[in-house]
């Protein structure tokens, strides 16, 4: 759909989606007929500007809308719903979802087509929403880790190494997300003693939202 | 170390260490060596005090201090660090870690022992910080299955369909916790878009007590 792209910014997402595109055979090249803007959110808008209406434009960013890429009509977003290291390549976008936008037909395809080829499983993305979208991206991934870290300081203090909740956290995933533990046994007594052994910590406030959100 | 092994309850926890106590070899029979309450954590002191001194008694909860166990003097407890559930068996025990807590090196090295054979990894567990542990347990389990649920609704409304999260929480622990999105690059404006689209939901305070616990 797209023989040639020019991927702009080499981040995270654009050193994945420029080696991915490599490996399907896409040409890679300036003046490209898909401009692929993988700069961060910030700069998008001043980067959409600079390019001469014409060729496509698109982004990577879950949570700018599309009108970032003005004055183009031509446009659509592609956004990895995945967490993206340096450490790995390309295949980190193997099995990812990724949310499209566009305001046309033409622009929803060619969205589909690019997260195809990139690997990833498309959905509709609706534009209107993308902050609540990108604030439960948030919740999923960048939130795992501040728990993650939260739970490894509670319980080392207790002499547990943290790389005991791995497992644990990995399995409650497996698990389809079952819950289990005191919440889900309506044992208040149980709570109420976590409660209490976080008085006055940095996370007392913290477990309550969270203890709130748990119940049925 | 014990030959034999009375499992008392028949619970999620109860069921998987029975089955893997026979794995092993280990007889399972009425007034064995070993008296292991597997049930629920209100009822532990009534049954431990239901039975006559002598045998070892253990308890495998998280949150329920050793004293629970009185008037037993030869005892321990062995918390697997797991979230279990009836559709696994014994497997389930496999790789998870286990807080030991004994008052005496022999109770200590029973502990291990027990927990060694069901295929747990043994590290000691302050009795008097169970609370912290098991708060902290609850953060990194139950509250995982809090966020996937917040954020599933969250990105619902957007088109987004909840099962594309779980290649992401996945990756962010395969990643081993490493923090991306908006937080990790300071772009404060995507948190604030972020708060303004929860604002008057049931998620904002939990948002901002997240946001907050993230920060460096």
């Amino acid at each position: 759909m797209f023989d040639d792209v020019t991927v702009i910014g080499a981040g995270r997402a654009g050193s994945a989606i420029a080696a991915r595109l490599r490996e399907r055979g896409v040409r890679l090249r300036e003046n490209g007929a898909l401009r692929l803007l993988c700069v961060p959110d910030r700069a998008i808008a001043d980067v959409a500007r600079s390019i001469e209406p014409g060729p496509w434009v698109a982004h990577v960013s879950g949570g700018t809308p599309l009108a970032a890429l003005d004055p183009h009509a031509r446009r659509f977003t592609v956004h990895p719903l995945q967490t993206l290291t340096r450490d790995r390549g390309p295949e980190q976008l193997d099995g990812a979802w990724a949310g499209v936008s566009a305001e046309t037909a033409e622009g929803r395809e060619r969205g589909r087509w690019l997260a195809g080829t990139l690997g990833l499983e498309p959905f509709d993305l609706a534009d209107d929403r993308r902050a609540l979208y990108h604030a439960g991206a948030a919740m999923a991934s960048n939130f795992l880790v501040t728990l993650h870290r939260v739970a490894s300081r509670l319980v080392a203090e207790a002499g547990c190494p943290p790389e005991a909740l791995v497992p644990l956290m990995q399995r409650t995933i497996d698990n389809r997300f079952e819950l289990t533990g005191p919440i889900a046994r309506g044992d208040w007594e149980t709570v109420e003693r976590h409660r209490e052994a976080l008085r006055g910590t940095a996370f007392e406030h913290l477990y309550a939202a969270l203890a709130e959100a748990t119940q049925p």
